[in-house]
């Protein structure tokens, strides 16, 4: 119900601002009794930390989270192993790479494809201060969510990659689960070709003084049949809604997507037949693992579409709050790409909305 | 929260299957004082209902809504005028047409595309008459809350249009909204040049047992700049989960959507102006009159693609509940291309989006 | 979170007034496979239904049942057996006695007591006819959910007894639950002296045209150990909310409950020995079955009290909405105590609650 | 929703054990523009404040609050002036007294009165340093986001007071608000009178190694007419289910509370006068300031009652987790009478829904 949370039983809150001391998540509803160690967390925070790469914001962050509540130390030969206790898990990041600068103008003018207007119009005010909540900042709450998520459900394996860059398309006959986490591919791309085309065409993109969109594809293993439910709460719903929600994102498709639109309905359906296991099994999966909302077994694949990032050094025109028409270029450490780094924090929103409707499943039909 | 309800302020609940006595809603935080006639909501039910073309299902319902709570009669010479007391308004549409026949093959099958072996798995058993929840016949419902909805945000304007079937693109070129709603019209296709080549097409996927996709596209305006929020209750998300909810709904976007993941910064900022109203104004609506999730006060547009229609007479290979191995041919009157009716539906999850954030904005910031 | 809803996972929602067509209920949540009978549903509709005794309203009420939704027949011998399917179950009842009247002075008096002023305070208008959604009707639905609910948890048994009337207690060392639904027993009261008792004090109240208030206790036996929550979901949180919900209501108390007050640690403490099936046991259930929220096993005991009924034959003080002062006498066939019939709605938010918390529990913790 | 949430519109989580690092909450909702210092904020954590007297633990807790996101600093003369943002409002708390000692046996034992068998019962595990989530400690994230609830209303006071420890009540004919505050009264009591007559009453529970409950009296003054809803929503339930969750807490009242069982109709009425603004006024407030479920515009008045501290020296019979009988002696500095401490915490929940009814008020009906 609330305007900073995701989820209903494993419901996920978070808070914070790219430009005050620390941000974080609060975690309720999360089982009681599942084994973790921080760096857990850290691990996926640190897949979305910035800085990594030219090609990412040269902000430096340390990301270093802090568990504060709902958790007990685990007796046992690993020290630093944790047990979730069932009572709200309560983790803070620290902001330590806060640049004091005089935000004179950015305080005054609205930046064209930021939310600078809208706020202004919304709140009556608003902190101008590295973008507030619109900040991809708040993005590392949801990560270190998303790795709890992730040891909710047995079995579970989300992964995510990227599968374009502006104009630029992987070669999916290339697709390779293990390059994408390779230190040296700073892209999340799972095509190898695609590393030096994506390096020369963003290369270019900055010495342009632009950016550019992305668009990332998450395929979540283990899904257990049966999750996600009919309309509203169809499991297609709580994926869209959760990529929906991650800022500069405008568009999510599952299985097929908006190419299912053009399909026939002899070349969309996924055919069945019993699998050697004695279970029934798809012979494709158009659907995208999902049917009438519900979890048919078969992988979840699902993408979503990242606008280009808004703060160029180009000079666009626009307005300031006193009604005078100006040219704004926006300066700063900004990611000329901001669906890179959008990959880990898609695989978490995924993993959330799977851990969700996990616990739904199970509380509604006691059938898992 | 629930798995039937959609909104959180203007929360609307559904209920019903294809094939029981009656399907309907209750709408739950509607504004006391709003001026309807029962033939508003009908008009809108009107316009989704089956048998009016032979390119939608020649299933016959009178779809004739009953209003059961939540509304006075209006004193006036106007004889059935009502005005909503701000109680809970339910609706009932009674279903005429349920053929009785014989379902035994089909209650045993899992019809591939359909959510019969996910039902089965994920409950136990399943409704298999018509689809139970799965029914497009519960759209009925999504539409006379919708239509209630259009009425809550004053000056709000939702229509919806038919972009592409299948492999058929419609040329923008021609748009013309008077078009869509003309009774000569079959496809709420806003382009008249598109009207014979839908027709050929169409005729041509029926006759091979076939059916085929389609996108539709949501504009609404009137929006007032300030609706939404950022994060998770973005004005793109609530609509995205909105219309990602409709049963074969696979890919939904907002403004550019996926193609502002191939454009650059500099192409995709909408840069601003002061308009003649000495407001500040938009020179293009790239963002789909949504920044951080925050409606800008331009036209709203989303766009959704829906799948094609399941049930088809050509044979699909597929397994019962004993775990044979069959072949499914779907017989009965369904529509070859179920995006078509999904129009009106769409128009009624935006409105009803819109309406929800219309008073959660005024409940939160008293700024409207 | 809407303003018609109760329960998380196990989520009724009621609507209708007492003077439309009809009322009902959406049951959304409910789990799958759960084997019912119409009758069970009406059985407990009955106990609520006025017109049994003189000591309550004269209105004629057929409160007759209609599943809409939700639900399959059941194949086997029973001819009327249904099992619910996990999709919403819609449940109607039709307003047969509305007497036709002239509402002219109500509809512009404010009856004290009542919600008419503070209706249209905050609505500005309001149904005039009956009460509107403040009417005790409206609990017919409640009772028509709570039956099913009643299913959800195996081994659960929730029972009520009236334990005062105005002045007059029970003695609480004649408890005879078989006495309680004895048809000759018109005040659901446990303690057969008190009968006599009862019948002399209303008929007293009556003759003096006036109304009193009553206290009604709640016993859930069966409730397994461990449902419910700490803190803001407490089992003490959400029966007392169920129960404060009710009408009339303005009282509700778990366990000791006021009187834990006025004793101290040793007196209060439930002191456990392990019991001769091998599990711990509790001496005693001061804490009425519930410890940090969460259930202990013991059986829960809740006590609700409901204010007096407002319509009274005696003139009171009171003013209109053009603001002339008046004397208001409200007609009509009134509940000389309305608390007697609350029995049943007590029992049905209490079941609605401990259903709710079970499927919650077994979401959280599979540990059920 | 979810199990550690409270509100709707304006919602509070809290977060955080008695004996990890910090424990805190996030405000989620709140009205952009609400000014306010962090000293605000923390008077009313001080108020709550342990070690103050002999009369409550001994416990030293600076309770400093830390303000993490939410607000902006606001220019002016007044140095430390934050305003609201509308964005979520991170307030931690650290806990500093947290002796290091072993919780051998009480990791064991089953504490009568506490939470420590269902805790158990229902995760499995449970965090016995100091009570987990039922600690007291867990309160202080109440009282501060009760510190801003306050603000939202304009012209809303929300005062409480103690009117009965165990068995002595106070004499209400001695009411004098000011002394609830005055430094030397240390049990938030209005009848100076009372003052040694608790002293008094509580050092003798103490010397027998025993604790006391006690009543707590709230009042809400300026509270617009119209706030609250019908049923579900009713204004006395979302109270009700606000004080009910506090730790201890087994009853709660509205107005007459049960005493309202006890009367008649007649003298039950609150009548109605035209007041001397040319507004409807009534002449008593038995229904403490609501009818059906919607705020009169009288002072709110809500009671509630408060166990006994379950922590005492006096040995009781209990088991461990190992199945053994054991006698329990709970040693520690704990509060003799918790309910003293719980005056500023039930401030804060009527406070809390207040603040949400506000917001959800004029969300559905624009009407304030």
């Amino acid at each position: 119900m609330s305007y900073n949370s995701f989820g209903h039983l494993f419901r996920v809150t978070t808070w914070g601002e790219s430009h005050g001391p620390s941000l974080g998540c609060v975690i309720d509803g999360c089982p009681p009794g599942i084994d973790f160690t921080p760096a857990d967390i850290q691990h996926e925070l640190d897949r979305r930390k910035p800085g990594k790469s030219r090609f990412v914001t040269q902000r430096r962050e340390a990301d270093e989270v802090k568990i504060l509540s709902g958790v007990m130390e685990k007796s046992g030969p690993d020290g630093d192993g944790l047990v979730t206790t069932g009572t709200p898990i309560s983790m803070m990041i620290e902001n330590t790479d806060q640049r004091s600068k005089d935000y004179g103008q950015i305080a005054e003018q609205y930046r064209p494809g930021h939310a600078d207007y809208t706020y202004d119009v919304k709140y009556g005010l608003r902190d101008y201060r590295g973008g507030g909540r619109s900040s991809a900042r708040e993005t590392a709450a949801r990560v270190a969510a998303g790795a709890l998520a992730r040891k909710v459900v047995p079995g579970l394996r989300v992964r995510g990659a990227i599968v374009a860059i502006g104009e630029k398309n992987i070669d999916r006959g290339n697709w390779d689960w293990d390059l994408v986490e390779r230190e040296d591919n700073p892209f999340f791309t799972p095509d190898e070709a695609s590393i030096p085309v994506f390096e020369a065409y963003l290369d270019e993109i900055r010495k342009s003084h632009d950016s550019v969109g992305a668009i990332i594809e998450i395929v979540a293993d283990g899904v257990p049949a049966g999750l996600g439910a009919p309309i509203y709460a169809k499991l297609d719903t709580e994926i869209a809604a959760g990529l929906m929600s991650i800022n500069a994102v405008k568009g999510v498709e599952i299985g097929e997507g908006f190419d299912a639109a053009r399909l026939t309905g002899v070349e969309n359906a996924d055919e069945m037949r019993m699998g050697s296991d004695g279970r029934p099994t798809f012979l494709s999966n158009k659907a995208g693992g999902i049917l009438g909302g519900i979890a048919t077994g078969e992988p979840i694949v699902a993408r979503f579409a990242v606008k280009p990032t808004s703060s160029i050094l180009s000079p666009r025109r626009s307005v300031d709050r006193q009604g005078n028409e100006v040219e704004v270029v926006t300066k700063g450490r900004h990611d000329p790409c901001v669906g890179i780094r959008a990959v880990p924090i898609g695989e978490a929103m995924v993993a959330c909305a799977i851990a969700d409707a996990f616990l739904m499943h199970r509380g509604q039909t006691g059938r898992i």
